[in-house]
This record gives structure tokens, C-alpha cells and sequence, in this order.
């Protein structure tokens, strides 16, 4: 990990910018890996360390990371505050930004793929988090991953942990090389003319971490048609159970498509994006005519590619844009908040609530009104063939509300901060800025649209965004354990 | 029941006003209840018919509540949505108006009665059937009645059941002769010019069933301080659970005491209490000078009788004002909003979630955090030194679950409803009016604030209201099972 700002320090030396940074940053990682080497070596790793080091990661590693913005002193990310929330938007793959600028004039090369590379690093920690440590932890119904792919055998929270991680590993290299292959290929064939090697790169390590930082100031609006068009299927990919990839590659594909969370993420995906689509083709959810791309009304492919594309950006939780949705009117714009509570599929990069628990959730409600008039009804929730213990259900239904109560909450905070300095801002922005960091989306309507930033926030609401990505990253559960008293108890 | 119309005839005819709408209503009524009674006569009073007669029950006395403002022809509620939104909030003790103006001159003393009478009547029918029915049947947790009061021995479900009806009864009737006498003594003493026999009576009826109708444009903001003090106990009595109450007068005053459901909510009006008096007192809860009534910042007590009256007003959802809180600032009405889903005791005439659901969420929240850490422990969630259920507690997850769902998916349909329409509301005050009707509590927020009404809403969305008080009403579940396909299989 130490060794990752070594990546941007060459593009640095080949665009012929300030090392720097990165060399900071690489020897102050070294050092506090070795710090943390020492602490760790004697301990058995039980389940309060590794709530405590899982917690404490993507605390220390978001801070180192953002050592190269602090240094390199470029734009509105030089102050601290701001370099912190960029890189724990970036740890976290939220890509919320709070770049007032973004462009090559305002920052270099190199600081700008390092903010690209915070978020491919992050998306990979969290799915090894994810598939191999959170459901072994049985955090906050996490364990469902578990029952979603029985099969997959590979030994979790041992030694052996390292083999799994590998496993997953290999497709996530895998797919990023072929998003950026797929990318420069189009340019290459002279349909992308500014998808350069580049911005090939850049995008794919963004695209595999549901990331969704773009050093393009419009995001993926910056790009043709058929750019925007090839990013979707990886998008896809990206918001999907990787524990179900690894089957895919091993023999197994019908457990992907059989798969019930799989299944009712396409799902969901169609629906809104065909509602989406509806709405913008007959100019229903349509406000203000966008700059830059053409009428959308009566333009059905135009209309197709931007509901889905977004529909597609918002439920993997990526938040790229295809266009300014805050020229959408308020139906449309509804739709996408909603979205945003949905959330990818457990078991990748996704962040939000996962389609997953929704379905559990659905379940267990349908249920209820079963057996409220049948009471001796035994009716155990089913998944892929097997029972869904009940604990697991209970779980589940915690996690909802402590991510809607924390949501609410932090939405009425941000709502009153805002007032109090004096940034007008809507009911509607605040509930959209608060659920894009809190479900680790990015962008969200009106001030903190697709192509404005976090900028404006008070200081200390902005450190109160970053405990929301943190946390919400970590499936909130994991991090308030270490908060609680008994946890400290022997 | 069908008698009930009398009462307003006998005033109408004490006042010389027209007392055809309530004869009407009371041939309709007998009429209807001959042929309910012909149809029950002979059949088994099982689950399903249980369900079936509850949700039908209160749909069809709304309708005929309806009739008197039809034939009396006065002011907004001659027209039918408004005459049937009018009683549907009376018998569900909400409290929302439809009435443009409140005023001698445009009703007539007669209709304004039954219209207080529509929720004494609502309320006694809802505190039978949260204590001996709801609770019997297992409905969204309902169940935990009988875990708080598990010595309320009066059989339920039974033929018997009148009996538990009658006790019930008892204390309801009791404590309002007892409120309207309280209010008479202050008009009798002079303290209260215009609380008379009228006004006494009429606030009597609607302070026990948490309604909030009042007959004064300016609700209890008319009267003078001492009577806004003397209500506030009433308030708090009629938020009780009435199982408790009835050892309070059986010589176990400690069974009321000791309860959690009763201490929280005790504790959440001091809490919330407080800190709305202070930010009244201080002034930073203030928008603007109301009119009417004193300057609040600086007054302590004016501040104290303020923060205190419109804090029980809202938790027990009553739904009354003592002041126009349209003129508070948002800090203070985002305080309000917050203890709208609240909700009083189970057991009482509350509506919205209340407070003992609240609790053992928050208890099951605690557990979780407990047990990830420590997967083996067992921890059973404690209620007066009996285990609750995990039933039980899954039970009113998804309860509360379905009140979110519906409560959001509610907000957005009867936002864009507005738009529609060319009405001009914020997202709040669209929060506000769906929380008010949905959790049966009254008044909402700017244009549904206490001294205003819901009549600028379009009828579809007004009837959508009335579905959702309906609904509200009857703890949800009741009614959306009777609409699932299995409920009607054999
Ligand atoms: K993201
Ligand atoms: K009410």
C-alpha cells in the first residue's frame, strides 16, 4: 500500500511535475506500516482487533493520503479540511469533491490520478472487507454474503485470508485492465477523441471501486456517446457481488444468474432507468434545457442513454454524470434521490443500503402480513434454496435503521450548519448531500450537483461528511462497536 | 352509535338551529347498523373477520359522519371531499381541518359540536380496539399491550370483551367530565372569560381522545394562560396507556410508575419541552413576533407554557396550539417535526408510531452492537421483568418499517401533487402534512400550520389524506392485510 504513491510520482516524471509529494507521502506510509507491523505481529487477530484495525484503517489511511494534496498546494485542496475530505471521498470510492477547478491548468497530472488511484485502492479493500472479513464478522446482516454464495470455499479471517483476497484480486485487476483496454480502444478507433491513455486509465481505476472521480471537470458528459455507452456495462459489473464474479469465472455462471440480489439489481436498474428515460424522452422530467448536450425531448436515444446511464451511475453507487441532472425536474430528480437508497449489490465497492437487505426486508414485510392472519404459520425467508436465519433478518432490519436514523439526523444537522453560515440551501440539498456521503454516492442535486462541489459547507460540516463516508463505508455498525463501553471491557 | 347525532340535535335545538342533519344521520345510521347486525348475526368472529369488520368500521362511520356537513350546507365542508375529509379526521382523532374559517357566524353551534363529538367518539373506538383487540390479534407489535400490562386481566377477544370495554370506558368518560369541569371552575372563577359551558364541553371531548378540533379559529391560543397550564395534564393523561391506568384506580399505581413506556414518555416531553422553551426564551427559535400574544424571548414563563404545551400537543397528537407556531423558526418547527413520529402511548387514543415501539427499537439497536462483538451472548429485551418476545420485537421493526415507507412515499406523492396544481410548498411543509395526517396528529407546518388548513390541497390528494388517516388509525397492518391476496383465500 506504502508503495501506491510511487505510481503517480512516475506519471509525475513523465509529465515532468513535482515528485514530491509522493515521495513524502510513500516514506510516511513506510513508516507507519512498520509502526503498525510491530504492534500486530504478537496478537492473535480476535474479532475487537479486527473491528479496531478495520475502523482505525480507513481512518489513518484516508489522512496519509491526503499528504500529496497538502503538499503540492494546487487549488482549493491545499487547505486541510478539504485535502481530508478529497481523500477520505477518494479511500472511501464516495467522490464527493471539493474541487473548485478541475483541470490540468489548476492541478497536475499526477495529483490528479493519485486522487483517481485513492479510490481504485479503497475499492479494493473494501471488497476484500466485504466479502472475506464483514460477513466472517457478521456485521449488520453482512452475513448474508455468506449464504449468497454457500460455495465459496475459500478460507476468510485466517491466514489463509490472503488467498481469498488474491481471488478477488485477480478479477478486479482483471476488469479495470479491461475497462481501460475497452476505453482507449475507442479512442484508438477514433469515436473517443479525448478518451486519451490517460483519461482511459484514469476512468478505469475509477470505474471497478464505484468510485466516480473523473479529472474530466464534466465527468463522463466530457466523452461521446459510445463512450458513455461502454462505461455502463462495467458499471455493472462494478455494483456486483464479486463472490458471484469469481463463480462466473469458475465453472459455475448459474450462480450469478439464479442469484435473487443479482436478479432484483437488473431489475431495479431497468425500472428506473426506463421510468428515467420515459421521463426525459417526453419532457415530463425535464426543467431547464442542458448546455452542452442536445435537446433531450423527443431524442430517444439520447433520452435512453442518459436515464440509464445515470439510473446506472447512481444504484452502483458510482456518481459519474452523463449530464447535469440538475437541469431534471423535480420528478426526475425524486427518482434519482430514491435511487440512492438502494444502493449496488453486497459484496462490492457499492456503498448505500446494497439491493440485498431491501429484498430481505421486502420479504420479511410480505411475511408479516401472512402471518398476522395466519399466526402458526412457520414461513422461514428463503435465499438461493436456503433458510435465512432469523438473526440475520434482525440484523438486517437494525442496520436500515441506524443508517436511516443516522441519515435523518445528519441531514437536519447539515440543513441547520448551512443556515447558520448563510449558504441557502433546500430541504431537497441537504437530504441529497447528506445520503451521496453517508451512502459513499458522490455527487447529489442542486448545490452539490454533478458539476459543483462540496466546496461551499461550513468546516466542520464538511469534517462531520468525512465521519459520514468513513463510517458508512465500514457498514456503520463496525465502526460505532468500538464506541460502545462493553466493547472496551475484558 | 347511532344515537350520537342526537346529542348535537338537542344543542341545535337548544340554540334554535336546524336539527335535520342529525336526524338524518341518526335514520342513516340505525339504518346501517340493522343491516351490519343482520349480516353478523350468525358467523364465528374470527381472525380474517376481525380484520375485515375494524377497517370497514372505520371507513363506513366516516362516511356517515359526513352527512350533517353535507345537509347543513356551511362554509368549505358543504362540498363532499371536504365533508368526508372533515369527519374522517374527527373519527380518527387527527385533527386536520378543511374548515376555512371557524367561526359562530359561518357554523353553526350544532355542527361545530358534532364535529368535537366525531373524535370523543373516534377516540373511545380506538383505545377498545389498541387495548382489547389490536393487541389480541398481534397486530404490528400491538402485542407488547398485553407484555406491559400483563396483569390486565379483563378477557379480550371474547364475548366478554364488553366488559374490558366498559373499564376502559370508565376512565375515559371520567377524566373528560373531570376536564370539563376543570375548564368551567377556571371560567366560574373568572380567570377564563371565555372558556364557557360550550367551550368546556367541546375541548372535554376532544383533550381525551388526543382529537385537537376546537371550535376557536385560534385554537387554545383563545384562552387565557392558566387554561393552556390546566390542559396540558389532560393532554398527558389522554397519551397514557389506558391498561395502565386502570391500576392506577385498582390500587397499582406502581404498575404506572415503574413502566418504561411511561417513564420515556415523560422523559421525552421534559426533553423536548425544554429545549423548545429555551429556544424560545432565548429567541433563537424565533422567526418572527407573533401576533396575539406576548414577546416570547425574555418570558420565561410565556417561553416555559409555549415550549411545554406545544411539546405534549404534539407528542400525545393532540394536535392543539397555544400559538401560532408557523412564526417559529426552523430549528424550533424541525424540533417539532422530530417528535411527530414520536406518537404517545400504546394503549391510548396517540396515533403516529409511539413511544414503546421507539424503545424496544432503540433496545434492539443497543443489543446489536453488544452482540457483534459478543456473537454467543443471549440478550432477550426486558419489559417489566418479562422477556419480550423476538416476535414481537421483529414485529414492530417491520411496523415501523411500513410507516417510513409509506410516510416518504407518501411526501413525494403529495408534493408533486402540489406542483401540479400550481401550490407553492416546501418540501417541509409537504413532510409536515403527510406526518400530521399519516400519524393522526393534526397540524403540520407552514400553509398546514395550527392556524391554517389543508383545503388548497387538490381533492385526489385530499383523498388520498383521508386514506392515510384511515390507515394511520388502524396501526397500518390491519388494513393492508385485508388487501393481500391470502387474506382472501380459504
Ligand atoms: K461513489
Ligand atoms: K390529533
Amino acid at each position: 500500500l506504502s508503495m501506491a504513491p510511487l505510481v503517480p510520482a512516475l506519471v509525475a516524471v513523465y509529465y515532468g511535475e513535482n515528485i514530491l509529494p509522493f515521495i513524502v507521502t510513500t516514506v510516511a506510509m513506510f513508516g507507519a506500516g512498520f509502526v503498525l507491523e510491530q504492534l500486530r505481529d504478537d496478537r492473535e487477530l480476535g474479532k475487537r482487533e479486527a473491528f479496531l484495525m478495520v475502523s482505525a484503517t480507513w481512518l489513518i489511511v484516508p489522512i496519509f493520503g491526503a499528504i500529496p494534496y497538502l503538499i503540492a498546494g494546487q487549488g482549493t485542496i491545499a487547505q486541510p479540511v478539504n485535502a481530508l475530505f478529497e481523500s477520505m471521498s477518494g479511500f472511501t470510492t464516495t467522490g464527493s469533491t471539493v474541487l473548485a477547478e478541475i483541470s490540468f491548468e489548476q492541478h497536475s497530472h499526477s495529483i490528479l490520478l493519485w486522487r483517481q488511484l485513492t479510490q481504485w485502492i479503497g475499492g479494493m479493500g473494501i471488497i476484500v472487507l466485504m466479502v472475506a472479513i464483514l460477513s466472517e464478522l457478521s456485521v449488520a446482516g453482512a452475513q448474508i454474503i455468506n449464504e449468497e454464495a454457500p460455495g465459496f470455499s475459500l478460507e476468510k479471517l485466517t491466514p489463509q485470508i490472503q488467498e481469498t483476497a488474491r481471488a478477488l484480486w485477480k478479477i478486479y485487476l482483471g476488469f479495470t485492465v479491461a475497462a481501460a483496454l475497452v476505453y482507449y480502444a475507442l479512442h484508438f478507433a477514433g469515436v473517443a477523441p479525448n478518451m486519451g491513455a490517460y483519461n482511459a486509465v484514469a476512468h478505469a481505476l475509477t470505474t471497478m471501486p464505484t468510485g466516480g472521480f473523473s479529472p474530466e471537470a464534466r465527468s463522463v458528459e466530457a466523452f461521446a456517446p459510445i463512450v458513455q455507452w461502454a462505461v455502463m456495462p462495467f458499471m455493472i459489473v462494478a455494483g456486483t457481488n464479486f463472490a458471484l464474479l469469481w463463480y462466473l469465472f469458475n465453472g459455475e455462471p448459474r450462480q450469478l444468474t439464479k442469484n435473487p440480489e443479482f436478479r432484483t439489481y437488473l431489475l431495479a436498474v431497468a425500472a428506473i432507468g426506463s421510468l428515467l428515460s420515459v421521463l426525459l424522452v417526453t419532457g415530463l422530467g425535464i426543467a431547464e434545457i442542458p448546455t452542452n448536450i442536445g435537446q433531450l425531448s423527443g431524442d430517444l436515444e439520447n433520452s435512453l442513454r442518459q436515464g440509464l446511464f445515470q439510473t446506472i451511475a447512481i444504484i452502483t453507487t458510482t456518481g459519474y454524470a452523463s449530464m447535469d441532472f440538475n437541469t431534471w425536474g423535480e420528478s426526475a430528480q425524486l427518482v434519482l434521490l430514491f435511487a440512492m437508497f438502494l444502493g449496488g449489490s453486497a459484496g462490492s465497492a457499492a456503498g448505500s443500503v446494497k439491493i440485498i437487505r431491501w429484498y430481505i426486508v421486502s420479504r420479511a414485510m410480505g411475511r408479516q402480513l401472512f402471518t398476522t392472519i395466519h399466526p402458526s404459520a412457520i414461513r422461514p425467508i428463503r435465499l438461493n434454496d436456503d433458510t435465512v436465519n432469523e438473526e440475520t433478518v434482525r440484523d438486517i432490519f437494525v442496520f436500515i435503521f441506524t443508517f436511516v436514523s443516522i441519515f435523518v439526523f445528519s441531514t437536519v444537522l447539515i440543513y441547520l450548519d448551512a443556515l447558520r453560515i448563510g449558504l441557502d440551501i433546500s430541504a431537497l440539498e441537504a437530504i441529497s448531500a447528506t445520503i451521496a456521503t453517508l451512502g459513499n454516492i458522490g455527487p447529489g442535486v442542486g448545490i452539490v450537483g454533478p458539476m459543483d462541489n462540496f466546496r461551499p459547507f461550513s468546516a466542520p460540516a464538511k469534517l462531520y461528511m468525512v465521519v459520514l463516508m468513513w463510517i458508512g463505508r465500514l457498514e456503520i455498525i463496525s465502526v460505532l462497536v468500538v464506541f460502545t463501553p462493553s466493547f472496551w471491557q475484558r
